[in-house]
């Protein structure tokens, strides 16, 4: 067994049991020590804190889009990227130990996954919905007040840990749900596997400001992965652009691309060269 | 006096007193019929319905960023902007006739108008943050309990409307505050005065593909004024991406880069050609 000190400590938001917490386990297995955290705040805080080590968040949805609180505080935060990893979202209706689906009169989760099971309401009208802060903290809740009544939609590994029984699987509407989450360090490293990019920038508002940008790229045929528009606080309809590129700082044509950005504005900052993440399957994904 | 069969019928979302109602007044006046709708989803269903002449939809804001279920919506529905306006967020804190500030211990509003409002609960940490729904419900509500120890946040126009009492105005942590609404109608018509243009296209995913699409504007000289990537239900990493631009399709420039943009993709949807909004201001906005 390895000592609790040589196990990263893994920060994630949310309760113990958040899909979150599943992407830290995909993505670094179990022996880590995980660290818990309320608020996205607390998320980006809790390496400067000494609390954890690295930092998992949740930045894009294949369905909801990209986490805008992500994407802010990755600005605010001299963090860097070091590597991604997606999973599948799937929601399981889950009970306490005596309960059955038609005793179930409320279901309470996040509002995003009661809105991500439409057609589960829509077949039983009767229940009621119930909007909770969290996935994971809605099953905790539904175990321990141990109420047949009720039931909660959260993950497998929440049902697991906390001792609720899974009603029923697959209650997410569209089966291509996918998170990705991005793994945050002090430290700027680049994998030798590294191959894809991803950085923040502001452009002059002038005429042809974005596509200039983008033209040291597209001429060097480095492809575009997705690019995030966000607000600057204080400015209005003033954006900084956040891309990612498939492409790796290894590479020349990387680095002579990102020469002949930082020639035409000086706000440009890497973010991480990581290794995209491969869409592992942990678990059958069909409904 | 007009009849009312010759006002326009003008849906928004919220209940009477929502900012989207401040909006509707500062583009059209007070002389419209107003239509308010439960959900998005109804806003945009209204004019087909037949409720409606045409819907005003909130789509950005200058410290959230873009309201992501109108830009999805706006694709699954075929209706055009032919105007936006742009009004300041100012909040309000509202009691009840009798109530005043050293009497509140509970204040109620829509998440994104508590958390806009941080300042103040932290000059008043004794205070409770209730989330609802709706800003104008939470001002209706507060009044009808009639309950001094209650307060809401909403619009000065909620407070007139519902008879509540401002005890405390300009509780917003950011002057710089704005949303932008644009006003959707079946009918694709520019103005002589049109100088902003709005499309959506899906590109090929290949290197290069949004620099080139953007480059016919670039050359041209044509501003983008905004870009929104939305995600493809169904393809995962696959993205809309939405233009705004400072373009009338009155401009040659402007329909030669469209025609130029079309021979790249066949997935371009005009959404509308429209006055941009000026941004008038309808009340000293200063805290």
């Amino acid at each position: 067994m390895i000592s609790e000190a040589t196990r990263p400590r893994i920060a994630f938001q949310g309760e113990r049991g958040a899909f979150s917490e599943e992407a830290v386990a995909q993505l670094l297995g179990e022996d880590v020590e995980l660290v818990p955290c309320r608020t996205f705040e607390m998320l980006f805080t809790a390496i400067s804190r000494g609390e954890a080590d690295q930092a998992l968040a949740p930045i894009e949805n294949s369905l909801a889009g990209s986490v805008h609180r992500t994407y802010d505080l990755l600005l605010e935060h001299s963090l860097y990227i070091n590597a991604e990893v997606v999973i599948p979202i799937t929601h399981n209706l889950i009970g306490c130990a005596d309960s059955s689906l038609d005793g179930v009169t409320a279901v309470e989760s996040h509002p995003v996954a009661l809105a991500q099971c439409e057609s589960f309401f829509a077949a039983y009208p009767k229940i009621k919905r119930i909007a909770t802060d969290d996935t994971a903290a809605s099953v905790r809740h539904v175990v321990e007040t141990c109420d047949p009544t009720r039931a909660a939609i959260g993950s497998r590994r929440a049902a697991q840990l906390y001792g609720g029984l899974i009603l029923r699987e697959h209650l997410e509407d569209h089966s291509e749900n996918y998170t990705r989450f991005v793994l945050l360090t002090t430290m700027e490293e680049t994998a030798a596997t590294a191959d894809k990019l991803s950085l923040v920038l502001r452009l002059a508002h002038q005429p042809g400001a974005l596509a200039r940008a983008l033209d040291p790229f597209a001429r060097r045929n480095i492809d575009l992965l997705k690019i995030e528009s966000r607000p600057i606080r204080g400015e209005p309809w003033q954006y900084h652009f956040y891309l990612d590129l498939h492409a790796s700082t290894h590479d020349e044509r990387v680095t002579s691309a990102l020469c002949e950005l930082e020639r035409q504005t000086t706000d440009v900052r890497l973010l991480g060269c990581y290794p995209a993440a491969r869409r592992s399957v942990i678990e059958t994904h069909h409904k």
